[in-house]
Parts: structure tokens; sequence; C-alpha cells
């Protein structure tokens, strides 16, 4: 059946923000889609042709949905994974699969994974609880500092903790989870490769996540990566075989570390439109958006080159403000050269919530570099 | 009141291709907007928080309508003119101004507003009846052939014809209407001026509409346009000359005639996003539907430069197809470089009907050229 068919029906499992610029990516291609999410708020409600309030993580209500829908897609992974298998089976599309769900879902299983395919990642331990770490410590089976995660729905940060004592453990759930290497990295390196359901492959050029050097915060996304074409061969590479090894549809965005001695290794992998591509709205021939369209509809894949070096910047709730947002000096960078607001349309802002993000273009990566940090210092997400 | 407050709202008067474009970009800054338009099938019903359903040409419909919003513009220039009027004197922002669009919507008051503003335009007689013309053509006042046209609601080359005998006249509408000197002319050319309402002015680069040698219509719209620097400086000129006159807030776009002496005449404006527009969604810094809320907003214009040449064709319903729209060899050319569909989202197709435009962008515009040249022969709007 053809997208173009009056029938056709596209599901989205999720109804954020990246669900809202895929949304936008429909409109141009006039897709009728239909939505679920938890919220009635959600930034996706509009824009959407059917919109329905649900449980992401309840079977029956995901089931009951995909059974709606040609095609099906998630814009988070916390969904519920055995609902999307049972659709596959009645013959819903679901792209990317609940194979290739199930396997990230997890993060000792996504590890594994690695391993089994000779993927280059940091050394890692399996526990099935938290408590089972201190046993392998005494026994001299683990050395401080690792890096704490928890194996099921860590997202954005929660579910990670560096240990660098027995103290570190105290506060932390007891649920399965990994200790991991921790990898001293030059750079925080991302590729999105996407795949359409005829098996092309096109990949995204290597961007780098700039850090704050105090707060050891990803400040800026910066594409492309400002390191050399022989790192940057190798990091595409090794995308491609992590492409390939899970034989996903639609975008894999993979995040890698560069090690002190210019290794390569893999963090973790997201199935999905990206934080770490959504400069190729602005940057990019095709946006990382509509590219996952063409990727699910089996369409041919759009050029993933760059017309301009682009920046992005996220905007994030600040310390100390909660309740109706507001966007404070963005008058200011509007009026700044190649500067893109991006408002996701969540009402209320909290400390370090996503609120939005900027992007900066420009033919000239330093000149886009030195616009993003005056951006940065300027804006500021508070509440009225 | 600034935009980003929770109660404000943007009203839009029309419901088509232009508004859903708009609408887009409104997302991006997640701005709260209203929509009216006499079509329950409008492509703007979705995407928008409210869609009334009304007729844009009644006094009664515009006023209420108007009454809800903070800030209201429109897409399409037949709205009730008086109804803005009104507005404006209690208190809502109506951009374009009702004075702009009302002598807008008179093709003979626009053409005694350049006589009046010194800029230069095709020689013309004005006449209130068209029966009046046999009249001056028997007392020698006025020689064939000539454009005929009506002053009122003449849209897309509806209300236009080129009068080469007396019989050309007979199946005209006997309505107030112009005759226009034909204008034998080397290019048809465009420029889109921006202005906020605090002033600020930014014009897009000159585009060039390139005609088909034997048929006589637009084929491509070309950015920028293949013409020397000084005629190019020229047609920007006057089109600020233009601008200035109005003194406008929003788009304008002014389509000019470039002669085969190498003058300037103004052809028509329109004061909104235009079709000589629709590459800068790709090719552009800024789009010409983020600069349109930009300046009615008041928020800083953005930057109009190319990041890349571009290129707009026309989807229009192919001739002996009506009924359900179906997009013949969509997919071949969304596997060509640089190529994106926009599809507007009307159900039915018609000969001659808009459907949709692609865009072809590419660093070297002979490239783009080609690939364009390909785009039109490969895909055809048909029914199914």
């Amino acid at each position: 059946m053809s997208y173009f068919s009056s029938n056709f029906k596209l599901g989205i499992l999720g109804g954020g923000q990246l669900g809202k610029m895929l949304l936008n990516e429909t409109r141009k291609f006039d897709i009728y889609t239909c939505v679920l999410d938890a919220s009635d708020e959600a930034p996706c409600k509009i824009a959407c042709n059917e919109f329905y309030k649900g449980d992401l993580l309840d079977y029956k209500t995901v089931y009951e949905f995909g059974k709606k829908v040609d095609v099906l897609t998630f814009e988070i992974e916390n969904v519920n994974v055995d609902a999307l298998e049972t659709l596959e089976k009645e013959g819903i599309k679901v792209y990317p699969s609940s194979k290739t769900l199930r396997t990230i879902q997890n993060k000792a299983t996504q590890k594994l994974f690695y391993l089994d395919h000779n993927i280059p990642t940091a050394a890692f331990s399996r526990f099935a609880y938290t408590s089972e770490i201190e046993d392998a410590i005494s026994n001299g089976g683990l050395q401080f500092p690792f890096v704490w995660k928890s194996a099921q729905f860590g997202y954005d940060g929660n579910g990670v903790k560096v240990v660098r004592t027995i103290d570190d453990l105290k506060d932390l759930p007891n649920t399965e989870c990994i200790a991991e290497a921790m990898i001293p990295f030059k750079n925080e390196l991302a590729v999105i490769v996407s795949r359409n359901v005829k098996g092309d492959i096109k990949t995204y050029p290597v961007v780098e996540m700039e850090f704050h050097p105090e707060a050891n915060q990803v400040e800026y996304v910066i594409c492309p990566a400002r390191i050399d074409k022989e790192v940057a061969k190798k990091a595409q590479d090794i995308a491609l075989k992590v492409s390939n090894a899970f034989n996903h549809v639609g975008l894999l965005a993979v995040e890698m570390f560069q090690t002190k001695d210019d290794e390569i290794l893999v963090n973790e992998v997201a199935p999905r439109p990206h934080n770490s591509g959504h400069q190729t709205i602005e940057a990019s021939y095709t946006s990382q958006f509509e590219q996952h369209l063409r990727a699910i509809l089996n369409l041919p894949l759009g050029n993933t080159d760059s017309k301009v070096a682009g920046i992005m910047v996220n905007l994030v709730g600040a310390e100390g403000y909660n309740g109706n947002v507001l966007y404070k000096n963005i008058e200011t960078i509007m009026d700044m050269n190649g500067v893109t607001p991006h408002i996701y349309g969540k009402k209320q802002t909290r400390p370090f919530r996503k609120m939005g993000h900027v992007t900066i273009v420009n033919e000239n990566l330093n000149e886009a570099r030195k616009v993003a940090e005056t951006v940065k210092n300027t804006i500021k997400v508070i509440s009225e």
C-alpha cells in the first residue's frame, strides 16, 4: 500500500518534541497521522489527524492503537514492545522492529549485542541487582571508578551514575544494571544512519558533542565534528557496522567515544530521530525527520550532505524556575545571523527540562561556533 | 503583548496551501493559531489550534473571527476588507493593513497607486465596464493587442486575457477592468520584500520565471535570476520603492517585467507569502513563511540570503484527469539529488489546479536547472 493512498495511516507512539518535528514533515508529504501519548498537553496534539491519550507501556493500549494504522513508528523507546511484536505478527508494519527495540531497551542486552557482533564498546559487567555490585567489589571483580547504568528505562541521563566510592551506590535503585569502565575520552561523537525497508543506507556526517569544561554537560552539537578525516572515517565505518548488525529500518543514532588513542567505542544507540541530528533541519539537504519518514515508508533516501555548517544548542529550563515558561531574550538571539529557535510547546518549565533547541548555521563553522556561544549566554528559559 | 504570552492568538484568513506552510512555521515557534476558511477540507484544518468554517468575503464572519485574535493576517487577498478596517479601529492588529489590501485588491486602484508614486508600470486605461472598451477602440483611444484585466478578484491568471481582436472581448464579464499595454519582455522577475512593524526591511534575491518556449506558461521559478547584476540591482531598488510606497507590514511580493531594453516595469504585487518564494524553504537561511511571521509579530527579520541555488516547479493537475489525486512517479523524483516535493493535501485534482510544488536545490544553479527539467518531465498529477 502506498502512503499516497487516501486510506494510508501512519501511527506514532509518543507525542513529544521528536514526534512534533516528525509531524511537521508529514504535513509536507500530506501523510495521514495518528499519535498516542499519555498527556493531553503533548506537543503533538495538534498537527496530527487523530490524537489518542493512553499509556505507551500498556499492552492493550498500544496494541489497539497499532491496529488502527498501516505503519507504526515511535519517537521514544519506552513503549510496550510485546504489543509491537503481536502487531507485527498480525501484519502491521512496525519500524524500527520490535526485535531492534527489544535489544536496545535493555542496556545489558544492548552491550551483549555489541560483543556478539564484534563492535568495540567499553568493558562492562552485568548484574541482576545493584546490591550484587558490592560483592563484586569485595571479591576484586570490579574496581572504582565505574559507570553504573540501569538496564531498563535509562533515558537522557536518568539511570546513569558515576560511582567512585561505595557511598555512591547507596541511593541507587536495586535493579538490573551494568557497571561499565570509565572511558577517558577526547570527544563524544555521533553518526545517524538511515536505512529504508529495501535496505538502502545513507549516513549523516559525524557530529561532535562539545562539553562545558567545568560542568561536564553537553553544550553544543557541532556538525561537522572538528576531528581528523581518519577518525571521522573510522566513526562512520563503525556506525555502519552497528547499523548492519541491527538491520534496522528508520534512523539509528550511534553515540560513540573517541578515546585518547583515537579508538572509537560505541556508547549507545537510539532507533529514532535524535538530539544529535536537530541541526539537520537547517543545515542538511534532508532533515533527519524527513529521512526517518522516507526510510519507514520505503521511499528513496534523501541526500545527507550539509548545505552549511550547523550547531545545536539545547534550551533547557534554568535552575530555580518552575511554572509557566518564558523565553528570556529570545528576540535578541533571533536578531543574530543564521539563528533559528525551535520551541517545543511545553507549557511548564522546570530545571533541566528540555524546552526547545536553537540551531545556528553559517558557511563558516568557526563563525557559527562564535554565534552559538553568544546564543547560549543570552537566552534563558525561566518562568513568568 | 508578546507572542510568547500564553494568551496570544494569531488569526489567519484563508486555509489553503500558503496558510498551511505558514502554520508549519508557527509550530516551530509554538504560536497559538486560529484559521478561518470556507472549506471543511482546507489544508490548514489540522496544525492550527482553532479552525472556523466561514465565508472570507462576509463582513460579519470576518469581523467575528478577527475579534478572537490579537494579530490578524491573511494568505489570500479576497477577504472582506471593510471588516479588517473595523477590526483595526477596535484595536486588532491587522498585518498587512486594510489600507494596503484595499489598494491591491482593485487592479485599477493598484495601477493608479504606481502612477501616483512614480513607480514604472505598463501603460493602461481604466474602464467601469468591459463594454466601454469597444467605444475606446472605435474612438482610436485603444489599439490591439492589449491585456484585459478584471479590476476585482483576478487571481492566479483568472480575470486576465490577451485581446487581439474584437472577438476576444466577447466572452469577458462586463465588469470594472483595465486594458494594459502588452509588454514584450525578456524576463519576468520577482522580489519579495519583508518589513516588520518597526520598519526594518530585508529583500530576498531576485528570482526569474522561466517560461515554456511554446506554451507561454511559467515552468520554473529560478533563484537567483540569471540576469546581469545591474538589472538585478534595478529590480531590487524598484521593489524597495514599491515597499516604501505601501509602507506595508509583512511580505510584499513584487512581480516585474524586464523589457527588451532592460527597463523594469512593475506588473503586480501580493502582500503575503508568494509562489515566487516557495524555494526559500529549502534554499534560504530564512523561509518566506518564517519571515512573514517575524515581520507581522515585530520580531527581528531573518537573513534572506540563499544557502544554495533553488528552483521551484509547480505541481498542477494534468489535463484530462478529475477526481482523487495520484502523484505518478513521485518516488522516482524523490530519488533525485536535492529534490523535495510539497504536497498541499487537496484530495481532488482537476486540470491546472495547484496541487503542490517541488523544490530542487543544488550548490550549482545549472545542475539544479537540469534536475528540475527531469522532475518536470517525470512527475504527473493524475487521478486514481
